[in-house]
């Protein structure tokens, strides 16, 4: 598994652009993106379990059900969700993107991040896709750009991996920041591959990754209407095509997870006013659920995350968010330790606390991506939970997100 | 239903006392509190369902088990939790204060609250019980000041009301701020009453009316180790003893929901940081269980709230949490409004935005008591939810609680 270049474009076969079209008021800021395979592709999704759904989720739930896609245009800015002609406009800025590539508007995957609520017009994004088709080039970046909203880092990457004697290779883009809290899906992740693989494992690929990824991160406890994860395989890496489950399947699933684990630790580090990384790791659990239980309780705790901003060694409100988890726990086996590149540091033994350096514990919490390991010594299970602290800067980017 | 004035000693044969014994740094803060029943009174409590619990509930649950006490005592600064020997310290202060008041350990109520896994020391405590009993009279504002933490309010009410001709007064205390969202019970409420009533149908009365409203509360998501609502009833208004449901019940249970509405109102009004109380009332569901999900889900919302501070109209978050609460609903059907002393403004309609004034919604939610208005059409059921908006304070204060 080799890191290389070029995000969602590294793949053979794929091109990408970003623009700005007029949705987002300051014109510094891209807010359309095209993805194109020049070859139809497999296509997988997993998307919001929210009952309030975003027009684009619907519109691409349809186009998909043939499980084949070949571009995906998505717009920030605008949430296109809870409009009166949401769905409308979903099928509009499908039907003028595939006009313009010349393909079917049933192989679109149409997305959209921002406001809830608010009006959207085809007009921008009419002109602004025939500029997107026009500048289609190897430019993973601008798209990575123009799906962010408050996120302050472009989410990319990309890997190259080995099946059967083929080089294939696979990127993603994302954008996290705020209202994650994914439950099958987070806000808005694209994936490509030239790997060749049945549609059947694609999906049976992505879903079983994102419970141990995207289903494991949380900014701010909010599931937002509009989350979204895509895979598109278009199999111009000319391997032998994965249909089953088997070593090359394995090595599928290990470059996926790559992509997506960096993507989840992006969107953590990027969260709303994040100043922290956190990364929850619960080990010796009696069941894999009761792993996961603990380590999302424990990365969701509004009051373990301020107390993570202030550099405060708090683990009682470690072994408190564990304890409301309602998973099946000896409190009086858990020890509780807190590590960074600076150190680390044990601070709860079988649920007590114990005599630590308080000047330590501030030297490893001081860093920038800090780990909470919950050793639960009752099993062999383990599971990570990804997110960040919650600082000022989280209220102020919320506290008027509309105007 | 009168509201009058005494609070914990509003009722008779009820005396109470705070003072600072040296748990808290901070000689002006009091952190030791005493509730005393002149005649033993029947007992009801509920406790947090957090799997780890403070000491003094194991001990308290245990001298409850013959449903009967006759004081309180509570100390803050130091949850008692997470200690070596928790157990220990929280018997020894009900042996302390049994001894000084000349009754039974069996009847003493124990309780803490502050920091957790701190090593807690009983010499301070047993000189303060010794200050607490001498000074012991109708000071219900001083026990109320004692076991508050990072409130800024002194939180206590009393009623008046009449059961079958006896005049009978019930009145409480408590204390919130951060670590609010109780599961079975909230931080910490006492309430007394004269009323004569079985004990069985006190802790029916009780654990009835927690679900309506200690459990319908949150700040910040976090279910404290140390919630505990107890009620004490000492029979000395000489009523006739209310022993079955019946109209007299049904006075009784007015009368403590007139107690713990008001102490939910106000531990939400001074959650850490609020400078707003939030009430989100839900209407028309189709069940109760779905009215109280979703105002739960609204009130918890930390995007929510941070749009509240911001006295930002953003609808579209109020959907969005309900979409997530996973409550069955029809989004199509659902009415948003807010409301203040200031007005009342409809914002969306059947799902969908609707046009309204900025500036009129901007008035509306620049007070400091906020309704938010969820009328679901589909149904006879309500329930109501209480929070406070999220802000640069919460942040603050939690960032660095030990030290």
């Amino acid at each position: 598994m080799k890191l290389i270049e070029g995000g969602v474009c590294a793949a053979n076969g794929f091109l990408a652009n970003g623009v700005h079209c007029g949705i987002r008021k300051n014109k510094q800021k891209k807010d359309l993106a095209l993805i194109f395979s020049q070859k139809p592709a497999c296509a997988a999704a997993v998307y919001t379990i929210n009952a309030v759904k975003g027009a684009p989720l619907k519109v691409t739930k349809n186009h998909l059900q043939n499980a084949m896609a070949q571009a995906v245009i998505c717009n920030s800015g605008n949430a296109n969700t809870c409009n009166a002609n949401g769905i409308e406009i979903a099928e509009e800025m499908s039907h003028i993107t595939a006009k313009e590539l010349g393909i079917s508007s049933q192989d679109i995957v149409v997305a959209s991040t921002g406001v809830i609520g608010q009006p959207l017009d085809i007009e921008p994004i009419a002109n602004g896709i025939l500029a997107l088709t026009k500048g289609l080039g190897k430019n993973s970046t601008g798209a990575a750009e123009a799906i962010m909203t408050t996120d302050t880092k472009v989410k990319e990457i990309a890997v190259e991996f080995n099946i059967g004697g083929a080089v294939c290779k696979m990127g993603g883009i994302a954008k996290g920041s705020g209202m994650i809290h994914p439950n099958m899906a987070t806000m808005l992740v694209f994936i490509t591959t030239d790997c060749a693989i049945s549609s059947e494992m694609l999906q049976k690929a992505l879903s079983g990754d994102v419970n141990e990824t995207f289903n494991m991160l949380s900014i701010d406890g909010d599931t937002s209407t509009n989350d979204m994860v895509t895979v598109l395989a278009n199999g111009m890496a000319e391997n032998k095509e994965i249909t089953e489950e088997g070593e090359d399947f394995n090595v599928f699933m290990k470059a996926l997870n790559t992509i997506t684990v960096h993507l989840c630790r992006s969107i953590a580090a990027d969260g709303e006013g994040a100043t922290k990384m956190l990364e929850c790791k619960v080990s010796n659990a009696g069941t894999k659920q009761i792993a996961k239980t603990v380590a999302k309780s424990v990365v969701c705790s509004s009051l373990l995350k301020a107390a993570m901003f202030g550099a405060d060694a708090n683990w009682g409100r470690v072994l408190c968010a564990i304890g409301y988890s309602k998973a099946d726990v000896d409190v009086e086996k858990i020890d509780v330790a807190f590590k960074s590149k600076a150190g680390n540091i044990l601070v709860c033994k079988n649920g007590a606390g114990i005599d630590f350096s308080e000047e330590i514990a501030k030297t490893v919490l001081n860093e920038d991506e800090i780990e909470i390991l919950v050793d639960l010594n009752s099993g062999t299970e383990s599971s990570t939970a990804w997110g960040c602290d919650l600082t000022y800067d989280y209220v102020k980017i919320n506290g008027d997100y509309r105007t």
